[in-house]
C-alpha cells in the first residue's frame, strides 16, 4: 500500500544524507496521505546505505499504531503525528541533528530573521521551544510535538509561513506541503543557522528592517509571488 | 543570437556550483554585449543540473524587456541592469548567497581590508550598502541596484578597483570585465569574508598598513603589475 | 593469531579516515581479546593508504611487550593498555586528533552536556583530564592513561556510560564494547564538540535540564531502551 | 637539468591542492639543490590543472636570475631565496594563503603552542612577523624574507625546530628538509591554526605547560625520538 508515498519518503530520507544533514542514522522524514489518515515514516535506527522504499513503515495518524511494515518506526514518530494532527496543511515532516540548527537548539535561542535567505522561506524567527516540564517527560516524543504546537500557538506563528522549529536542547523539525519541501526547508534552516552564527559573531546587534522581511517573503509566497517560472501577471 | 556569450554565461553559472557558492538555485551570473546593448542572464529558479546555454535569457540593457528566451529571467535582473548602466567597464555580474559573504551582509558590516588576499583583488573594504528606504521597496530589485551605485558614489569607491559589494541583509554582488572574472571575484569575496570572520574573532582590533594595500594591489593591477606571466619590463 | 580481531582493528582504523577524523597518521584504534590477555593495535606512524590486517601489532595486556608483528606498535600503546586494565568492560579504544574535540582538549575544558545528541551517547560532560605533574612525564604515555583513570575515579564517572575523555592539551580518547563502537563514539565526540563550540558562541550561558539528560540516555541504554530495532516490550 | 627535483617540486605543488590549502593559483613550493646553488620553483600564476615538472623554473640561489625555464618564476621567489640563504638546513619552502593560518596572519598574532599536535612539529609559537617599514616596500618580496629572518633572529627561534612563520597581513610560509616535508608542515600549520581559533573561542586564557611541549617535541625530534618506525634503542 501507498507505494508512491513510500518511494517519496525513502528518497527524501536519502536526500538528507546527500545534503550533509545526517550522521549515521540521526534523521527521519515522513509523509502523509491525509485521505487515508496514514503516515509513512523511516524505520528506527536503520542504516541509510541499503534503505529501500519497502522498509518504510506505515502508521495510523490518530492511534500511532503500525499498519504495515516489519520494522519499528522512527522513535520520533509520535512527534511527527502531533505535527500532522495540528498543522493541517503539512504533508511532510523532517527531523535532523544537523550541525548548526542543532547548535542553536542547544543554545536555547530562536534564530532571528536577519537576512533575505531566511525571509525567502521563513517569515518569522525560527522559534525555539520552551523547556518541557518534568511530568511531560514520561511521554517524551509525544510531548515534543506538544511543546512545538504550544510555541506556535502562544506566539501566534503561522506554521505554513514559518515551516520549522528548534526543539530546545535537541534539534530542528521542519515541514512542508510534501516530504521534498520539508527536506528543502531542513536544508534552508541549516544554512540560515550557519550564517546567523557568523553574522552575530561579526555584529552581535544586527537586525533586519521588518519591511524587507515582508518584501522578500512575498516575492516567493502568496498571490503576488514572482520568483521562478510562474506565469507573469 | 549571442551564442558565444550564452555559452560563457551558462558556464559561469555552473562554475558557481563547482566553487561551492550556491545552494539549490540561489545564484545568478550575467554577461553583457555592450555594442548591441543586450544582457544575457540565467533564468529564474531553474535547477543547475540540466542548465544549457540555450536556456539563458536575453534582455535589453535599457528597457529590461526580454528579447529572446522562453523562460523568465532571474528575478535579480533589474539589479544587474542598474550595475551595467552605471559601471561602464563591467562585462559580467554575479549574485550569490555564499555563506560567509552573506553572513557579513546580514551583519550589516563592510569587510575591512586586512590582508593581501583581499588587497590583491579589492582595493578598499568590500562595502555594505545602506538600508533601503520604505518607498524604494516597491521596486525592490531595481533599487537594490540603486543602493549599490549610491554607496560607491557617496564613498568615492572605484568599482573597477573594488569589484564587489554586500547588499545589506541580503548578500554579495561581484563583477568583472567578463562573466568569468565576475565569478573569480565572487570566489575571492567569499574567501576574504571567511578569513576576516576568523581574524576578527582572534583579534577584534586588527588592521593593515595602507601602504601594504597599495603595494599588493599594484602587484596585480595597473602599469607596473608583475604577477603572473606578463611580459617583464 | 587473532586474525579476526586484526581485521576488525584494521577496518576500524580505516573508518577513522572515512569519517574525517585523521590527518596523515594521527590516530589509532586497538581491540582486546580479554580471554587471551592480548591487545591488537595499529603500528606507529604508518600510512593508512596501504594498511593491511597483517600490519597490526599484538601486545601483551599486562607487560606491553610485542607478542607478534614486525612493526613498532603505536606510541600511544601504553595509554590504551592502562584503559583496558582499569575499565574492564572496554573492548576497543580510539585516539584521534580530530579538530573540534582536540580544540576543546587544548582549551582545557570539559564538553558540557547541553544536547540530546550528547546525552544519547555520553551521560555526563566529556571530561577533560587534569595537568600531568612534572615527575609523571618521564613515562608520558603510561601516565596519560593514569590521568584518565584518575579523572573518572575522582569525579565518580562511569566509563561505560561516558565512553570518552579529553586529555588536556592533547586530544580525545574514546572507547566502546568493541573497536567499531569506539570509533562510533569518536565520531559522536567530534560532532558534539563541534556543536557545543557553536552553541556557546551563540549563548555562553546555555545549559540542559538534567531530567532531559536522563530521559535521552535511557532511550538508548539500559533495560528500558527503545531506540532502533530492539524487540518492543 | 635537475629533473628529479623538478618532479618533486611539481608533485609538492599538486599536494597543496590535494590537501585543500590553495584556491586558484595561490600557493607555491620550491626545492633547492645546495651543491649546485640552484632553486626549482613553481611558475607564477599558472593553473594547477595542467602543471608538469618541465614547467618548473630554475633560478640561481644568489642572484635570483632564471637559469632555465620559459615561464616567469613565482612572484614570491625572492622571499624563498632569502629563506634558503639564511636557514641553511632548509631544503624546501612552501607559501600558501590557507584559510586559518592566513586568518591568524591577518590578525597579526603568533599562534601560541597550546597543544601536542602543535608541539609535535613546531617547538615554539608559530611567530607572526613585524610590520614592514615603508622604505622596505619597494622591494616587497625580498623584504618579506628579511622580516622573516629578523623575527627568528630577534626572538631566538630555531628555524629547524619551528619550521614556519606567519607574514603579517599576508599568510604562512613553512619549510622542511625537502619540498615534501615543507608541504607536511604547511598542512600542520593550517590544522594548528584552525584548532587554536576554536580553543581560544572556548577558553581565551588557555595555555600549555612548557614541560609538556618539551616532552612532545622530543618524542619526534632529536636523539631520543621514539615515534614511528625508528629502530628502538
Amino acid at each position: 500500500m501507498l507505494e508512491e508515498l513510500k518511494a517519496k519518503v525513502c528518497k527524501a530520507n536519502l536526500d538528507l544524507v546527500k545534503h550533509g544533514l545526517v550522521l549515521f542514522t540521526w534523521g527521519n522524514v515522513s509523509g502523509i496521505d491525509r485521505e487515508k489518515g496514514l503516515v509513512v515514516i523511516k524505520p528506527s535506527g536503520v542504516s541509510y546505505d541499503s534503505m529501500k522504499p519497502e522498509d518504510m513503515v506505515v502508521v495510523d495518524l490518530e492511534t500511532g499504531k503500525v499498519v504495515e511494515g516489519d520494522l519499528n518506526p522512527s522513535s520520533d514518530t509520535p512527534t511527527h503525528l502531533v505535527i500532522y494532527r495540528h498543522f493541517l496543511k503539512v504533508g511532510g515532516v523532517v527531523h535532523t541533528h544537523s550541525t548548526y540548527a542543532t547548535a542553536w537548539a542547544q543554545a536555547g535561542k530562536d534564530i532571528p530573521n536577519i537576512g533575505t535567505t531566511h525571509a525567502d522561506y521563513f517569515h518569522d524567527a525560527i522559534p525555539c521551544t520552551d523547556d518541557m516540564t518534568e511530568d511531560m517527560m514520561a511521554q517524551y516524543e509525544y510531548n515534543t510535538g506538544v511543546v512545538i504546537i504550544d510555541k506556535f500557538k502562544k506566539d501566534g506563528i503561522n506554521p505554513v509561513h514559518t515551516p520549522g522549529v528548534l526543539v530546545k536542547n535537541h534539534g530542528p523539525f521542519t515541514w512542508g506541503k510534501d516530504p521534498d519541501e520539508a527536506v528543502y526547508h531542513a536544508v534552508v534552516a541549516e544554512q540560515v543557522a550557519r550564517m546567523a552564527f557568523i553574522s552575530f559573531s561579526v555584529n552581535p546587534q544586527t537586525t533586519m528592517n521588518p519591511l524587507l522581511i515582508e518584501k522578500h517573503f512575498s516575492r516567493k509566497h502568496g498571490p503576488n509571488a514572482y520568483y521562478g517560472q510562474r506565469k507573469k501577471k
